[in-house]
């Protein structure tokens, strides 16, 4: 986006996801006994492999709660799964903390008021165009792709092209 | 939208919504035994939240009967829930009544012609960009976001914001 | 659309329809078992009930079989519902000819090859915008909206308009 | 789409797809008890099935292993059907071999990374448009329509028109 985000980006550890609105396009599949599924993205599942495998700690913190969510965090073998989270911006720091790493080196992806509080604990703060005014200002990179539709895969590229990872993620998949 | 808009969102103490094509994108999405599931918006929902705790009575009045719309309405809290209405003009008449408020303190957001006789009776009618002409000449405010993709959430900020209560919800979440 | 377009929509008595891609946006959501599920849009189904309030005939026709649509074309009192035909070119020229119509009285709307036939045989033939260009360029009318997201609406409002029988059906909604 | 793409195209006699995000729009719908179903497109099937009855081989090759993909090949006829795959390039090679085929008779259309290799082995490499650029570079064909949007039928229409097959197609439906 801007060499503002490129630099915050360099520094980011540990990447945490907010679900509803970023890892699906918004989207809540109501029937009658409540949520029947969710949309996730196969190429946001893919990238979020590849930061995984580049060394950057991936997290979900989401303050709904849905064994959707379970399911798919392990698919994708991402042990960091936060759900029903009271406070987003209390885990986050606790989080950080916990792994040893400074506020710069943790970002955070949201799409709403309730993620600001993450997005200002974290040095790299970002989210999806359909967010509000109000969030998009407060973030350093805001993708072009919509939640569910690209977004985090995106993000997941900008980071490991930042930090020099992303050739080699590509030359890997040619051999 | 226009100063006439701003004026009358002012007024709004009651906003009732249509269910299919205003809270959904209007897909109804059919299996062999009849509805299966809709598709609600996670934004949409946090912006009712955000109207009720501003104090602005929300309410769902729709012609369809579902147990989904139930199971969603009470995820959100929402106790003003009026399902196979026949004659949504006449009903929501008798909730502004019943609510001692005038006509200029409700208002109505439909997408339909069904809806034209509700969205008559209030003082603020809104509608979606994907509803016939006939609807959309008829509102005083026509979302920039299509149904179940963001259409009531920017209405519940735009009321929010008229009524000079948006700032303090987004301060309110940044502590 | 152009003037021949309104010509011929002025003479359709009974108007037929092919389901996936028009009255859906083409897709099939396929489980373990089969399909599971279609989207129909709620504003489309509001706009047959329109033509048939109107007089015009409406009939379903797909060379697909499913009890999905069965359910449909009943919520929306179609009787006229042909599934699993081999060849919809014959089928619409026998019900043309038992409802005592003329070619020129017949309209129908499909998305492709497999509809050119009865499209040809039809006096108004209409298809969506994402159709082959060897539909499209056989079509009178093509609608703005794609299939499923406001097509089948769009025609039902071009044809009781062409009419003359649109205004007076928003009349009716108003009192 | 070039001159390049055409020549290449001609040679085509088996033409390999992957499925999330090709065959689908890369939502992944996942319940509870993991995937529920996809979303697979009417249009793009029937380009399938246009391609074989022009004498081109059709098989599916993806890295995930699921019942729902089994469902829709049995439904389109194709059983070259490689699920759980865990080198494409090694299987296309081999399916090319046993085939008797050159690799330029092979053709391929994937949406990422993984898909790389089997791209690099064909004479012919397609893919979508919200794939990444390090996919669309490497592709000869770059579709205009989205995976799961018609992205599939876009290729097989220009890969008959390339051998001069699509207009008898055409033909072969109106009578």
């Amino acid at each position: 986006m801007n060499a503002d985000a490129l630099t915050r980006a360099r520094r980011v550890r540990m990447m945490l996801f907010d679900v509803d609105g970023v890892l699906t396009d918004g989207t809540l599949y109501i029937g009658e006994h409540g949520e029947t599924m969710k949309g996730f993205n196969v190429r946001d599942g893919h990238g979020l492999k590849l930061l995984q495998d580049a060394g950057i700690e991936v997290g979900i913190v989401t303050s709904r709660q849905s064994a959707i969510v379970a399911r798919r965090a392990e698919e994708l073998g991402i042990r960091r799964l936060h759900q029903g989270v009271p406070s987003k911006r209390a885990l986050v720091r606790d989080l950080l903390a916990k792994a040893g790493l400074e506020a710069a080196q943790g970002g955070f992806m949201g799409d709403d008021l309730l993620d600001l509080g993450a997005m200002a604990e974290c040095g790299f703060a970002a989210t999806v165009p359909e967010s509000s005014e109000a969030v998009r200002e407060r973030a350093h990179y805001v993708s072009r792709s919509a939640g569910g539709r690209g977004a985090v895969r995106e993000l997941c590229e900008f980071l490991l092209a930042a930090q020099g990872k992303w050739d080699e993620a590509v030359r890997r998949h040619l051999t």
